[in-house]
């Protein structure tokens, strides 16, 4: 298996919203929920540690597509440290299956723990310095309340510029419904929870109430 | 005084951390605490809309002397038009004094009021997406804590990188107690608390603690 120093020159050109930061944040996610669950920990701490490794260095793929190039990477690294082709393919299906909204569905313990592990990372505070940060770097607005016609039916008013309190709408908040193991529902519970609490009082207090 | 849309025009180059978001926000805040404070509101109004409309609009002088600039700006602004002499120079003394650092303090009521309410807008759910983009823009880690020397001394470990909870600890700790008015000091306690709330449960999910 890689170590974490391997692993880690994947994500050296990597934005900070898929860094090496957030690979370790996964991992000690994975080493607690890992073991709960009876996972084969080598092979999901080397999916955890591979994951995003293509995408996130600029492979050229771009983000739509970076789960295919990121087991590429991993086929590759692991086959140089001689493990076997099944076990290959064990790591290979969690990388490749760990999107939202991925063609391939989390089958194998591993790739669920790995998915939910991976969206518990967009939840909680670390979830609300993901989105605020993403919307920095797209020069979105931090601040501003979603629209009602936003809030009830998904589609903005003309202008209304997307914000990290419209992307929870449209995508965090739906989270915690589609993970898979009992260890990760129970944590994105209370992260769910502290997200939404968090768009809320964003936008009492751009509003002066707070 | 500036209409909001004439003020808006000074802000279309900002970076999302001093944009005119930023501005409504502050004058949200200044028409709930000017009023209690018996502030002159035209003064107090004008001073709001303009006091970033130099640094933010990229007018050549940077950051760390936009407060200058931007009086330079409302100046011209006001004396357009047909403001009195002395009303003027009283709008531009509330833009020079309203740095964190700056070499001229508040002394009237109307600074000191700007003074709060700006500083109120990096304390709270907005002092987090502050705190976070201007992590992002800079390149610096989103999570990360601080180490026990930074915790005791200010002063970093070898190659410790600068994240938002080291901004916190560093300045924005501190800001509760700069305050002016007591109005912005019964805000800024709560904003306080849950700002610091932030980044003590941002570093417990960043460990897997949470």
């Amino acid at each position: 298996m890689p170590t974490l120093e391997q692993a880690r020159q994947f994500y050296q050109a990597a934005d900070p919203v898929h860094d090496f930061d957030h690979i370790q944040r996964v991992l000690r996610l994975a080493e607690r929920i890992g073991p709960a669950e009876g996972a084969d920990m080598e092979v999901l701490r080397a999916a955890v540690l591979l994951h995003d490794a293509a995408g996130a260095a600029g492979g050229g793929s771009g983000r739509a597509t970076h789960q295919a190039a990121s087991a590429e990477v991993a086929r590759a690294a692991l086959a140089a440290e001689g493990w076997p082709a099944d076990r290959i393919e064990a790591v290979l299906h969690c990388i490749r299956a760990h999107r939202f909204r991925g063609s391939e569905a989390p089958a194998s313990l591993e790739a669920k723990i790995l998915f939910d592990c991976d969206k518990l990372d967009v939840l909680g505070a670390i979830g609300v310095a993901r989105a605020v940060a993403y919307a920095a770097l797209a020069g979105q607005p931090l601040t501003g309340a979603p629209s009602e016609k936003f809030k009830a039916t998904g589609e903005k008013e003309p202008g209304e510029p997307h914000t990290p309190y419209h992307e929870f709408l449209f995508k965090l908040s739906r989270i915690k419904d589609r993970l898979h193991t009992a260890s990760a529902r129970a944590l994105a519970a209370e992260r769910h929870r502290y997200l939404a609490d968090y768009f809320e009082r964003l936008a009492r207090e751009s509003a002066g109430e707070l």
